[in-house]
């Protein structure tokens, strides 16, 4: 019987010696990417699929490192053998982009130019960038074209600009919960996030690595701010609604669906990726863990029911997630980072260069798609998915288009939607067909 | 001909000797309150409207103070001669509220218990401690019963709170952009506002006062937050788009709505108002001001269209809106104030005492009422104000309701709507032949 055996999964890293010019007009060389690969390129190489990964997500997109069985990729629920991208029948690519913080050269890393560390130095990375050294991966690993470029949020501009950049070499593309740009309000989010990394005294100006200190103060912002975007208004009143921290005593976790191991990238990187419930935005799916109650045992025993009437200590649950959450991301996740990669979904507009006309801009993707919108997300709504729908149909291009009535949020397009997974099957199947392999 | 005359607001302050105990089991003694009044009580006493304020403003509604022309009150565009709830036959009363900082007794105050200034020991207040102290002014005011109640968002708590606690006291409440409570994800943009301030070193556990530092980075960060939250995205998208700052130089201002000058609210605090577009979170409508570029003018003028490509300099115009909003904010606001400000919106829930039904919790209320929601309004939701109607609606009370098509958020209810300027007028001129005045 195929499937559903345990995938294991092997990090690899790339060295290209080569400069990469990036679009601000600066360059880079003497970079590593970290990537992973699953099932096996055909002989016709026709088979494979790129993965495209979000804000704090890695290459570790599917199976386990081997003796660590709790440390499922990112995107382990929709790729693998039997699954919707089924890696018994495709060969598929997850890569860590450049300025990331899970093993590719980035901002804590050592310039070749300067012989000292980045930091805020690392050169500004655009979404074009990403996609132009995923090609040059492509490259070494002999692959020319791509049955289909995937990927969520971010991940999805990235698929969407593969299909504008090098068109000749997708087939397919699967953008998810994406948009053709941010919103004047998804800048302001990021901005905020930016702005509370930035003004932390530790910081320094982004050379905080020569000061032995990490801005954690706001990184703990940026992620909490950034949790309340990937959910939906209606599951946060779900899962935490009012409840106060006292009620966290008779609740062992936070957590509303599967269980999710920790994932540790590699790549020569130290840093652990924490992937956690609706700490999603591109990560992975809930994990059994115990979120932490805000006041003392005695307290959470003796005021079950009672405000505490504090201003600084915790009183309602989702306070008590929040704090969490932003604890556990000021713990792996590089301030520097975080800067550039907000900043790529900022500057991501393809229309941009075509006076704003998103039909004109994609009028050079000669690829087939599919675009997946969730109800609820009100970070990347389903009418920004719908734009690129109807610029592609402008263009008399071959899309289909789902938009899923989920609950979750932004969060819904890495969780365990049936529909959902069973769409991308089903469009996976249809590429297998074409491709008749 | 009535009317439209510049009117001249005097503040005035009340010392309470007496102890007034709180929620939450503390109490406070010695404390004052700041007010102003504008025009004159009849005979009867019985054309009293109380105005409650919310996050950030003070006892300044209406009105200009002299010799400061451009010092109108935040509520000025409702509230005067002629205006929609008018002056020249309503008796209004503004009150600061208990631990603000524009004048009543609030946490840069010396405590009478410890002879030092309170800082993060201020007791926590709550909408029913501040509906309390409002209601001990009116009895030193003489005045036994309201005309009405009014307020919006937070002072749309207060309305609907004294209704409960002293429903023979007030014949109407009018009650705009309000909850009955703040949902899991109105808690949650509190509690990230409060971590950011709790969290900035210059903080010192409230008591930054001792050290000659104010926590202007969290406060920053805060009022960032604060600000995508009072506006709609489409209000947002309509204003700043993805415009990049360079656009800046040919745009004199940020401002979309009427002037208005800044208010420098009076009873013995040095502090000023500043109220300003989209920064309305119960402020006011917006200024003429000059909001500042992000980069040099010589970048401005050389890179008009092109990205700077840039994590830390302001690209977009939204970006240069914020971070000039939260700086201006850091320089007025207290820190200690803002922390109990959102804690007694978290806390509000008049349901709570009644297993959650708010039908059973509204029953003590015997006034009428006019509510008003705004349609873009996603921080206090049509759907929360409906909430209160059907609660007053299975206890067979008098209620209006009113939706107002209006593209502005949660800023709506500041903002010079014709309807719902109009809609008030004649709830009030209803009441005025009600009370045949």
């Amino acid at each position: 019987m195929p499937g559903f055996y345990l995938m294991i999964a092997t990090p690899q890293s790339m060295h290209f010696a080569a400069v990469l010019p990036l679009q601000s007009g600066a360059q880079i060389r003497d970079y590593a990417l970290s990537f992973e690969t699953y099932g096996r390129l055909n002989a016709d190489r026709s088979n494979a699929v790129l993965i495209c990964h979000a804000l704090n997500a890695s290459h570790h997109v599917a199976g386990v490192y081997a003796g660590q069985d709790k440390s499922e990729g990112w995107w382990d629920n929709m790729i693998g053998p039997g699954k919707p991208l089924d890696t018994d029948r495709f060969f598929v690519i997850g890569v860590n982009n450049l300025g990331s913080c899970f093993g590719s050269t980035g901002p804590m890393h050592v310039s070749p130019d300067t012989g000292r560390i980045y930091g805020a130095d690392f050169p500004v990375v655009t979404v074009e960038d990403w996609v132009n050294a995923q090609a040059r991966l492509l490259d070494a690993l002999g692959i020319t074209t791509l049955a289909a470029v995937m990927g969520g949020s971010l991940g999805g501009m990235q698929a969407l600009s593969w299909t504008l950049q090098y068109p000749e070499r997708v087939r397919h593309a699967v953008v998810v919960a994406s948009a053709p740009n941010l919103t004047a309000e998804n800048i302001a989010f990021n901005e905020v996030a930016r702005r509370a990394i930035v003004t932390d005294p530790d910081f320094h100006g982004g050379h905080f690595y020569d000061h032995g200190v990490i801005p954690k103060r706001g990184l703990r912002i940026a992620r909490m701010i950034g949790h309340i975007t990937y959910l939906s208004d209606d599951v946060m009143n779900e899962k935490f609604g009012r409840q106060l921290r006292s009620a966290l005593s008779q609740k062992a976790s936070f957590d509303a669906g599967p269980p999710q191991g920790e994932t540790a990238p590699a790549g020569g990187s130290a840093v652990r990726v924490a992937t956690s419930v609706g700490a999603s935005f591109d990560a992975g799916p809930p994990q059994g863990e115990t979120a932490p109650a805000g006041g003392s045992a005695v307290r959470a025993a003796t005021s079950v029911g009672a405000y505490l009437f504090s201003t600084q200590e915790v009183e309602f649950q989702i306070e008590s997630y929040l704090r969490h959450q932003g604890d556990k991301f000021a713990e792996y996740f590089d301030a520097n980072t975080y800067l550039l990669i907000t900043r790529a979904l900022d500057y991501f507009d393809p229309a941009r260069d075509h006076g704003g006309d998103l039909s004109l801009a994609l009028a050079r993707a000669t690829s087939k798609f599919l675009l997946v919108s969730f109800t609820t997300d009100w970070r990347f709504a389903p009418k920004r998915s719908r734009e690129i729908v109807k610029a592609l149909l402008d263009n008399r291009r071959d899309v289909s288009y789902a938009e899923i009535d989920a609950p979750h949020g932004h969060d819904a397009f890495l969780l365990d939607d049936p529909r959902y997974l069973g769409l991308v099957r089903s469009y996976f199947d249809g590429i297998l067909k074409e491709l008749a392999i």
